[in-house]
């Protein structure tokens, strides 16, 4: 567990510091000197007497006791050993390895990893890296790398599994103005990966003092579980997460596997749990800095946006992708209006876009963000692009920005298109701590892609009759493979997920019988063959006791034919759902319609159980075809709440069952009210 | 029509010329002076006697005859008077009209624009603007505005609609790297436009001298033929064009309209021109700068990419959005692969994301490239991506990358992601006339939307037996509305449009007569009510004289019955094939799968007639339904060639009737190589 000591030590011994800062131990040296660390510092160096002016001592054994923190920049043949001295000798709890050449080299290197995190545990510290670039807290600067970004409670928490990725994805964050709180490289996460981070800023969450800003770069995701249920509580706490998790595709996964020899996790797994959790997904640098940003804005209370602007070919573009990414940017019209538009020069527009010209100034961009926040009501929030054709300085009209940012309620999203022409007032724009966008188009991707991420619900365990002492019962009998048709008819039974009346009989007359209690027309299918239909083994719309005797004694000469089963034909809508077990991740459950739109289309929907309701309907209405559900051209659809009672029951069977690896559901036929599962197979592993 | 006089001109006269550089008028001045213009400069000033240095003229009429270009910077009252002269007397061939206050202001200033259009046409000038920043040549920089850009003849012609949008997708694009060979603001398009811009690049355009980039920046098309015509014909000259269209949504298009007045063009039809003429469509400004940055580097001749490395992380990004893309990563191993290895570090990969290590040299990078160009055949381009943590300078490896970039004959697209870090080294890099990229991800974004672009193919006339005489024939005796069906009968047997045999009789003996040529069973439908199948007024699968006989005299009693149309009873995939004329762009062809496919999932594909073959078949394979016209799970499907065809033909209809202003085949059956047309309607105006 992350601990004080790692976060604000009162002592700190860099172990191999030296004068060259062009290697990690003098440049890790120079940046706790530059961040003006507060404590006490000590630098072990064999060589020098003093390095950076101070003192050395030559080995840790030479160490006063009680140093909360070590940083580590020796070869790692002699890491086991100085972690020893100083876990056991000197006190010291929180150790930052930053050399490399451990499990990521080879098996020696493995085996001095495992050394030193047993070290480490037996005195209950605290170990970041090695293989990693270092940590950054508002109370100490230990990383060997530039830039070092302005450090504030306010700024993001920033964990990273990769030190350089790290690096370059806050040389894009500073560029946008973006500040941190603390940023992990955990490195070979031998003893802390991002998930333990992440527990320990969930764990020690406070609502007056932490940063409510987290961003995660993952090439792996270890413990799923883990990360899920700190990552979804952060964000109910009111946090903000978003994360790139890189190797989405067969070859990027090949690429990250050799970078960090994890394994891939399935990507829809992944998917699924961040949706879950309420994590923003972003897939590049850029765009995770982008979407820093927007979290560092004023909260976003509704959709409605107005674009304001002095030029307007960005004010369209933007207007395009926020309207495609499902935020409105809504007419502006009125008595207020009209004001606003006296107060403007005369060929502005205030319909929004608000346009004021080229020729607008600092003091019209003031009455139009006034008007925005106190006048027009229906604006939740507003995009302010200005920039520069380079004929004089524009820093009043940051000014005026800079200062209705810290004023107004509302959230203001600048745009500073002209990088190069007005690159001195953007620079004191964000010196005062604003962040800002370069392009509109990319902002307007981010905070669509915020907007669109809703935070995870809680989930409210309906009973539904969900009968988990019968599943439990009925699973524990089983042993490894497929279920049998019967006992897969109990578990739907005890889950209570409605299924079609079938009988089974090797007896012409007592299904006869049977028939009465289905009623005509029904389906006949031979028991006993595997690939029924290839063998002439079904029978639809059998309508009567002929026919059905007929029928029965066809199907019974079919080889290894063992008996016939009937069930009611049934017409409506085909739709299934099933799920599979993703290890470390439980089950993701998938539904949709069957039929070419899962075949033709691979129109599926995912979620990570347990599913709740409102996650089931979510999965339903992202559906494509879900107007189909709806009912089109007069055809009746599927009660979607019923289809998602019918989700959620597959996962309480599930959650209760870990021993089920595979389950489907297909077909599964739906009108209306009524939705009855045809067929189903389920597959357990103990 | 653009001329040389605007190009290359020998004298400048700047109208409106001062000392206050803030100021258009003097910052306009300072800029052609900066950029070493070659010519004789002359200015007018009302007030000084010199600004800048430059000895002025009080008036326009003061000044020498035989001044090649004006660029005027007065009030707009002023203007017409001004051109007046310098047209008629001074033989003045180019006017750049900077000043505002005209047509997008009020009808005074649309009358003075009027005016000026007038004189310049009289004299066969050109006039660029008004309301514009200006224009840049390698000749002279007449634009008020900063930066002005590297201006080589390698360099891009940007043509841009909004003078603000060019001067912010200039400064991203010099962050990159990006040369300009051209730039021209067109302001309000009173005479040249940037169809008529584009047309001029086109018709003098030299395989020896002439740039091969062209990015355009349009928030109207004014002119969507030319824009077409030039556009495609450039492209198939070897050139490389992007372009942003502002205003796809409706709201954005609300912004575009309040902005310019344009009205806007359907955005299918724009989509479908991009499409056709081969224009890579881009949609902000920062992406359109990475594609202009993708057209830079030398011609991509495969699929296949190198992504070479220091760092993990970056690469496994870009290695997922190049897959989802569409291009490869493909492995890299054999012997050469085994030499390269044991030339880097232990720990490196060669196997693509090629890993050379944070610790990786500029030496290594030599090695690694040179093997990519010599050895790996099967590779095609290289991404190379080097940032730096902080520790040393990189020049080095730079200076390797800009050698190899010079040498090579494969495409090498450096990603450069330390922004701070290795600021200097970049804008060195940068200012030997290289390019770069700072996120991997949107570099691969933009390389894998060049790839997606086919250039454009040419249009062979398969003549098919269209006979257009006979098309021609039928369409002049229509008046406007809708055709008879009958007549639409006729022109698709005239356009060869195999259609479903159907006969029409209000005589009983007849139709039984008539029958016996479409054979059992066959569809009998009533004629006269326009809603026949809520009149119960269609009969499916009519299987004998008797049922024939009952089913008559029913149909002959529905209110309004005239008659009886019997058509065979057909099965097949239901396809439909329309089109709808855009004014501008002509007809706009859409096809695609009946039922769900076009009313739940709207999977339509569009294409701009006249349509080729191979235009056709890309449509039918762009449908997200294409597998089932493949066949799925043992279904039939649909040759895709023989509906190409039908695309093709009511494409060859539609190009002989421009009076055809909608035309909708719905349903089209198809089975295999047979496809007919089941109802058709066809809408004229003339």
């Amino acid at each position: 567990m992350v601990n004080t000591q790692l976060i604000n030590p009162k002592s700190i011994v860099v172990v191999g510091g030296s004068d060259n800062i062009q290697k990690p131990g003098g440049k890790i040296l120079k940046n706790i000197l530059d961040g003006g660390y507060q404590g006490n510092l000590y630098v072990t160096n064999l060589k020098s007497e003093s390095v950076q002016g101070i003192k050395t001592f030559a080995d840790v054994t030479d160490l006063p006791e009680g140093i909360d923190m070590a940083v580590i920049a020796v070869a790692a043949q002699f890491c086991p050993k100085t972690v020893d001295v100083l876990a056991k000798q000197k006190g010291t709890k929180a150790f930052i390895i930053i050399s490399a050449g451990f499990s990521e080299e080879n098996e020696q290197g493995a085996d001095y990893e495992q050394q030193i995190v047993k070290t480490i545990n037996e005195v209950n510290g605290c170990l970041i890296g090695p293989n990693c670039i270092g940590v950054l807290t508002t109370h100490h600067n230990s990383v060997f790398t530039t830039p070092i970004p302005p450090l504030e409670k306010e700024g993001a928490d920033f964990i990273s599994g990769s030190g350089a990725t790290a690096v370059f994805i806050m040389e894009a964050g500073v560029s946008k103005g973006l500040k941190f709180n603390s940023v992990y490289s955990v490195g070979n996460s031998a003893q802390m990966g991002v998930e333990e981070v992440l527990e320990y800023l969930d764990e020690t969450f406070d609502p007056n003092e932490s940063s409510r800003i987290k961003l995660l770069y993952l090439e792996s995701i270890n413990k799923p579980a883990k990360l899920l249920k700190h990552a979804s509580s952060l964000i109910r706490k009111g946090c903000k997460i978003a994360a790139v998790k890189a190797g989405t595709s067969e070859a990027g996964s090949r690429a990250a596997s050799s970078h960090t020899g994890a394994l891939a996790s399935s990507d829809v797994a992944v998917d699924a749990l961040f949706r879950k959790a309420g994590i923003v997904r972003c897939y590049g640098r850029e765009e995770l800095a982008d979407v820093a940003a927007v979290f560092m804005a004023k909260e976003l209370k509704g959709e409605n946006i107005a674009v304001i602007t002095h030029a307007g070919g960005p004010a369209v573009m933007l207007t395009d992708i926020l309207s495609e990414g499902g935020l409105k940017v809504p007419s502006i019209d009125g008595a207020k209006a009209e004001e606003l538009l006296n107060k403007l020069f005369s060929g502005s527009s205030v319909s929004n876009p608000i346009d004021f010209l080229a020729t607008g100034t600092a003091e019209h961009l003031g009455f139009i963000i006034d008007a925005c926040e106190n006048d027009f009501d229906h604006i939740d929030g507003m995009a302010v692009i200005f920039g520069s054709p380079g004929l004089f300085p524009i820093n009043e009209v940051y000014a005026v920005l800079d200062e209705k940012m810290r004023t107004c309620k509302k959230p203001i999203y600048p745009v500073l298109p002209s990088v190069v022409n007005a690159k001195g007032a953007i620079d004191e724009f964000l010196a005062k701590g604003n962040f800002g966008f370069s392009d509109e188009v990319n902002f307007g991707k981010a905070i669509s892609k915020v907007y669109q991420t809703p935070i995870p619900q809680p989930i409210i365990k309906d009973e539904q009759n969900v009968d988990v002492k019968r599943i439990r019962n009925i699973i524990d009998q089983q042993s490894d493979g497929y279920v049998a048709p019967d006992v897969v008819q109990s578990l739907l039974d005890a889950a209570n997920i409605p299924r079609v009346k079938e009988f089974v009989s090797n007896q012409l007359e007592e299904l006869l019988e049977l028939v009465k209690i289905v009623g005509y027309p029904v389906v006949m299918k031979v028991v006993g063959p595997v690939h029924k239909s290839d063998v002439g083994g079904v029978v639809l719309n059998v309508e009567s006791d002929e026919q059905m005797t007929d029928e029965f004694h066809r199907l019974m000469k079919i080889e290894d034919a063992e008996a016939v089963m009937i069930q009611p034909m049934l017409s409506g809508l085909e739709l299934f759902v099933g799920a599979k077990f993703e290890p470390g991740f439980g089950h993701v459950i998938l539904c949709g319609l069957g039929g070419i739109f899962v075949e033709v289309l691979q129109d599926v929907s995912s979620g990570l159980a347990p599913l709740s309701q409102s996650e089931a309907l979510t999965m339903i209405r992202n559906l494509k075809g879900y107007k189909l559900l709806q009912g089109v051209r007069g055809k009746e659809g599927v009660d979607e709440h019923v289809l998602a009672d019918v989700v959620e029951r597959v996962s309480r069977l599930l959650e209760c069952s870990p021993e089920i690896k595979e389950m489907d559901i297909n077909p599964l036929l739906g009108k209306g009210k009524k939705i009855v599962a045809v067929d189903a197979r389920i597959r357990i592993e103990k």
